[in-house]
């Protein structure tokens, strides 16, 4: 089974979501104070709006990533996938919520910011867990196995790392959680998926163990 | 004709249907009292959303599948299509509703639970009628025929009593009438379309047939 | 240039057009009387829905027949599919106001099924207008020339005298209209682009002339 | 790395955006006055809802144009790449702000504009920036080098000064404002992308230019 409906389902999932996003900008109303002072009152909304895009825009980019380095596909990835894609419709609805409770502080704020990095955390823990799954059927190009396989995954998987400790500071400071998941994000603008690795530096061991027979 | 643009239409709306159902996420306003609280009590909007975008990937799941089944598609199967995809489109207005009646009963939630079943039968009862028709006109690869075609539509199209079953028990009672549902939605969730099979089993005997003059 | 990116736009927004349709069916609200007396008031809604999505699936089942026999497109293809776009676009919007005014009756009632009459029209003149192009260029595969050509654009194109006489008949009647258009549905449900035509009918003196020089 | 999926990602973002436009276009409610005087009473809205769907139209042919001369897309063109799609799915909520305060004038009108100026022309920055680090990289088939990849770059880029004179205009006349940008989008209908030129003019010394070494 090849990879191109899964991919158009994706994109087309992705791209929805992504522009759905901007439902969270309400437009203003003439005659309620000057444009730009309401323009101004609503900054976390169009600060949240920015932060889901470019998140989600991340994990586009690394879905990519993956999903070229995926020989095959079975029917375990089409339902994980199906689970990753559950957690980017739900992100706007994660987006809206932490942007109506971000300005008012207290334990709305910090549930609201919980939310929020635990829709991101469900997305990321998908993403592993196809990758986790490619490796382990033998299904990457070139397959990866041993040693080799464990550190692409914990290498890729690690950022999830971020997105739970972001979780917990959200109970402490919803900003602070922010902060966090901002890191996370620049953690995975980088390649952390296997073959674009192998890829990049041809001479490495891991391009010469393309031939390793798969441990899956 | 090949099936490529029916199945772009087709991922476009299935991405846009799965991804419109967090509108019925309405998110919390500040100042209704907490944010847990306001959460708690649209337990059904997250219930039927869940469900849904279950139901909705498991269908795109098996579309895929039928489709990787199929030589070649014709006019008919266009038109299929597209009342499949009437279905699909209509089951964010039929899961909100079946959200703001569930938890009031009565014979409000038990219209709005048949309703939702009842949309549903008709997504299936599409696709089982898109199997019915391209295994009538000889355009699966391998082609079935006889007994064995039968046997294979049947054991895709049966899962549908269970929905008809789920509408009759939803005048009885709503919530009974989900289960029924999800042990529908298990059904499908294994592969239920003919190739597939064939493709798992290769010494079985619907392989060996894949040279047998199709009937239709 | 080939279509492949001009297909994938154009099924994005029909998905898309055809998806928010669904906006235009009101989510009832418990407590405003019984759920099955509030569906039922509704009817024009349900009823424009309907009729929405089966003209969008027609116009989508033609626009898939004629790029299938384009040989190629030029910018000016793109400009012209974008102006069918834009028809395909205004559709909810047409939908809903024909909704909101159908059961009202009297000027309202017309104006509304006038524009929606109108958009439709547009929509079928821009289709018009594609195959128009196309032969004119010599881009039809097999090429068409002379009176052929001329007899594959008017079958083609009479039927937007249907939508255009349905604009008039809106201002007499608005339901009356609506039958009229259900009329010019039926007509371009069956094949009315060329090269469907010619495969359709190997013997046809149509299909013997591939290979005359187009007049473009 | 081909484009392949960046292409699927762009155009779903785009069809969904272009199509999102249709909410601007708020649907008449019977019984507040004759339907005709609340459609004309909205003038700005349509005005903004075509301006905005022929803007995005043009920015999708050249894109489509663009990565059509791109021999492989690099990561920098996948983050720059959502950088553009960012702009574009902010234009529904530019759009409808404008629409709200156009006819309000004063400062508020003039800020609408600006903004609405200032989401197009990061747009056709994010256009520009893509073209430019595909020549900068001698990623562009035929590859461009020296003075002719700057004048290819210019030819394309020199279209930005018109909407950032617009924004500037914004502040003076906001009607003005959108009588440049008008202006600006004739200037992007026509063809402004390096290898479409070398395609119409075989004979160019652009075209015999093919083979030189790029620069970046």
């Amino acid at each position: 089974m090849d990879s191109g409906r899964l991919e158009a389902l994706s994109d087309g999932v992705i791209a929805v979501a992504i522009t759905l996003l901007v439902f969270n900008l309400a437009v203003p109303v003439p005659g309620h104070g000057s444009l730009g002072g309401q323009l101004a009152s609503h900054w976390p909304a169009f600060a949240a709006y920015a932060l889901s895009f470019l998140r989600i825009g991340i994990a586009w980019v690394n879905h990519h990533g993956m999903f070229r380095s995926f020989a095959r596909v079975d029917r375990v990835i089409l339902f994980l996938n199906l689970l990753l894609l559950f957690f980017i419709v739900t992100i706007p609805f994660a987006t809206a919520t932490l942007a109506s409770y971000l300005s008012h502080g207290g334990p709305g704020a910090a549930l609201a910011a919980a939310i929020y990095q635990g829709v991101f955390l469900g997305m990321t823990l998908s993403l592993s867990g196809l990758l986790w799954w490619s490796i382990r059927r033998g299904n990457l190009k070139p397959p990866l196995a041993g040693a080799r396989a464990r550190s692409a995954l914990i290498r890729f998987a690690r950022g999830n790392t971020l997105y739970a400790i972001g979780i917990g500071i959200a109970f402490v400071s919803a900003p602070a959680s922010l902060l966090v998941s901002a890191v996370a994000a620049i953690y995975y603008m980088f390649e952390r998926t296997p073959v674009q690795a192998a890829a990049h530096d041809p001479g490495s061991p891991q391009s010469s163990a393309s031939h390793e027979a798969p441990e899956g």
